[in-house]
């Protein structure tokens, strides 16, 4: 029996070399840990826009509403930057997100024993740091209309709209609530209440899904800007946090660059249960295509790795397997193994993207 | 003949005691360097709402409008968090910088020698680091309509608009390059025009100014969330960082807390030329009111007298004595001189907010 479906969109810029690091552990999956999956292969961002003249075609999208698990690798690069806002590679990743409305996207950032010293923060602040960050995926500023470059009287003016309703703020909360309770039990919700109204009733369902259904984890608020600096200055005050899309894309980055190296970071984004009790997921790095690097074999696929580790979690329900791969990563950066976005000063050896990829199934 | 008029609005929690310092300050400079300024107090945020039900009378408005320069101290308190958004202390805030057309927001990042092992991040990131903020103040997300929150079939919907024009976006960017041209000759502007088509237009203003006006600035162009974690891992690549209300409210605040304290932190809010050639002017602390700390004597003056020194250098012209106002902080700092917010492990005499202030009178 299939263990289940997957769907591999590598993207563009290092998407592809990264992902083909993948394959290769999740044929070992199937090869050494009986799990089988159906894995196909399809286009998105500038890859689609080359090949069908728009960053997602509707067939990919109709095979990403079926798959149990979409991985992504990371679109876009200065080749498609002048092309119109609507056929942008990022529309492509906005069109999955919105379409397969993946509401809640986890992003952790974990900081890797070995890798400590490479942030630029200071060892003791980030050694051992743990966080989650649940960013609302498929609202907000993002996706509210009226949106768009208009005339008026003699000038043009740029307009975004922010938008949230109770129950787009309410099932994210959810998310974030259940997640505290499995690790450290505590939700940070962060938005800027003292200026928006968006932020006011954010502020004010989170309050009340705690109140009404998970009055055990503990909850606080706090401004995004506020939340920026506690970020920067003592993160591991923090276990879960939770804000809007916007605040999120922002904050998981800073989170994302304390641990030190970006190469190292996974996230999932994922729906509402389907009736099969899977939610809908999709599985990306939190790097972007990195063009400057692209085909030279320098990308690290750790974080494309770990995605997939967390697809093995929350897609398939295979903790154990999750858990093997992530030991099987620690062990190869306790080994020194480096790929060039890992070297210090010092100046190891680097090894290739496929290198670190051996290194990994050998791990395994 | 007068130097010029100041409107000092003390404000909230620690408001009106680091407020006090710098009135000794404005004091010193009457009687030993012949700047003798018209002084006058009023209220604003949670202290005017006690005092007038509103968080910035019209009078205290008008007011500011006619003075040379206000200095406010900081507004808002847990007191106050309950209040109706429209009369929260914020508001008499955001009032003040909306009617006074403040459009830029300066906001230098600068670590201080003396401090930089205050930092969460590592010496060699942040020694030296001397960068500049220009945050656009009066529109964006702040001010846009439609805003609030409406009633939609069975729920509830919270709504805040991002709205910039061109215009709006020229004059902040003009701002930036000029500052540019004193100081690295770099801008970069930050924005998600990958998301957002106020941001597409924010980018094309920014870069038509610079080709037509100021094509002797190094100009760069970075996503906000790229930029937050640049910020993060190498500020020092940065000399003007320019972008917009929201953005600038959480880079600046990332920047701010990388120089290791945020008690050190001036900033200044202009507006255009007036017919006397000084610009509307609004200068004030970065750090907030800090209302666990207000009336203890723990609070730092130094970002509050340091405003002051940018009110010297923008609106009375007197850089030189700006100068001698910001090495009198710089001697007293290697002195060791330290409040308790700069109190590291080791663990000296902190002085108190007076006892800061007697040092800096000293140094003068
Ligand atoms: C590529 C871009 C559209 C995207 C975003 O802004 O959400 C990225 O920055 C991210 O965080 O996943
Ligand atoms: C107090 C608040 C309204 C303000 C803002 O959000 O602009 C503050 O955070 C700031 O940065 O000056």
């Amino acid at each position: 029996m299939s263990t289940g479906s997957i769907l591999i969109l590598p993207g563009d810029g290092i998407g592809p070399e990264v992902m083909a690091q993948v394959r290769r552990i999740i044929d070992w999956y199937g090869a050494k840990r009986g799990l089988s999956f159906d894995v196909s292969e399809d286009l998105v961002g500038g890859a689609a826009y080359d090949a069908h003249g728009v960053p997602l075609a509707d067939e990919t999208m109709a095979r990403a509403q079926e798959a149990d698990a979409v991985l992504l690798g990371a679109v876009g690069g200065p080749k498609y930057d002048d092309l119109d806002f609507s056929v942008k590679p990022e529309r492509g990743l906005l069109r999955l997100r919105k379409e397969m409305d993946l509401y809640a996207n986890l992003r952790p950032a974990q900081c890797f024993d070995a890798l400590a010293d490479f942030s630029s923060l200071k060892r003791d602040v980030v050694a051992g740091l743990d966080i989650m960050i649940v960013r609302e995926l498929t609202s907000g500023v993002y996706f509210g209309e009226p949106r768009g470059i208009f005339t008026e009287g003699n000038e043009r003016v740029g307009i975004n709209t922010q938008r949230y309703t109770e129950s787009e703020i309410a099932r994210v909360a959810r998310s974030a609530f259940e997640l505290a309770r499995k690790r450290g039990g505590k939700v940070c919700s962060m938005e800027k209440a003292n200026v928006m109204e968006s932020g006011i009733l954010w502020r004010e369902v989170v309050q009340k899904v705690h109140d009404e259904e998970y009055p055990d984890v503990e909850l606080s608020h706090m401004y995004a800007d506020a939340g920026a600096m506690q970020l920067t200055r003592w993160p591991k005050q923090f276990d879960v946090i939770v804000t809007d899309n916007l605040f999120g894309d922002l904050l998981s980055d800073v989170a994302a660059m304390l641990t030190g190296s970006l190469g190292m970071l996974p996230s999932a984004s994922l729906g509402a249960p389907a009736a099969n009790g899977r939610p809908k997921a999709l599985y990306e790095p939190v790097h972007g295509s990195a063009p400057d690097i692209a085909g030279q074999g320098k990308a690290n696929p750790i974080a494309c790795i770990l995605s997939f580790a967390m697809a093995l979690r929350y897609s398939f329900d295979e903790g154990v397997e999750a858990d093997r791969l992530e030991a099987a990563v620690e062990k190869v950066l306790a080994d020194g193994v480096r790929t060039p976005d890992l070297l210090g000063e010092e100046g190891t050896d680097p090894v290739t993207t496929e290198g670190m990829g051996d290194a990994i199934l050998k791990a395994l």
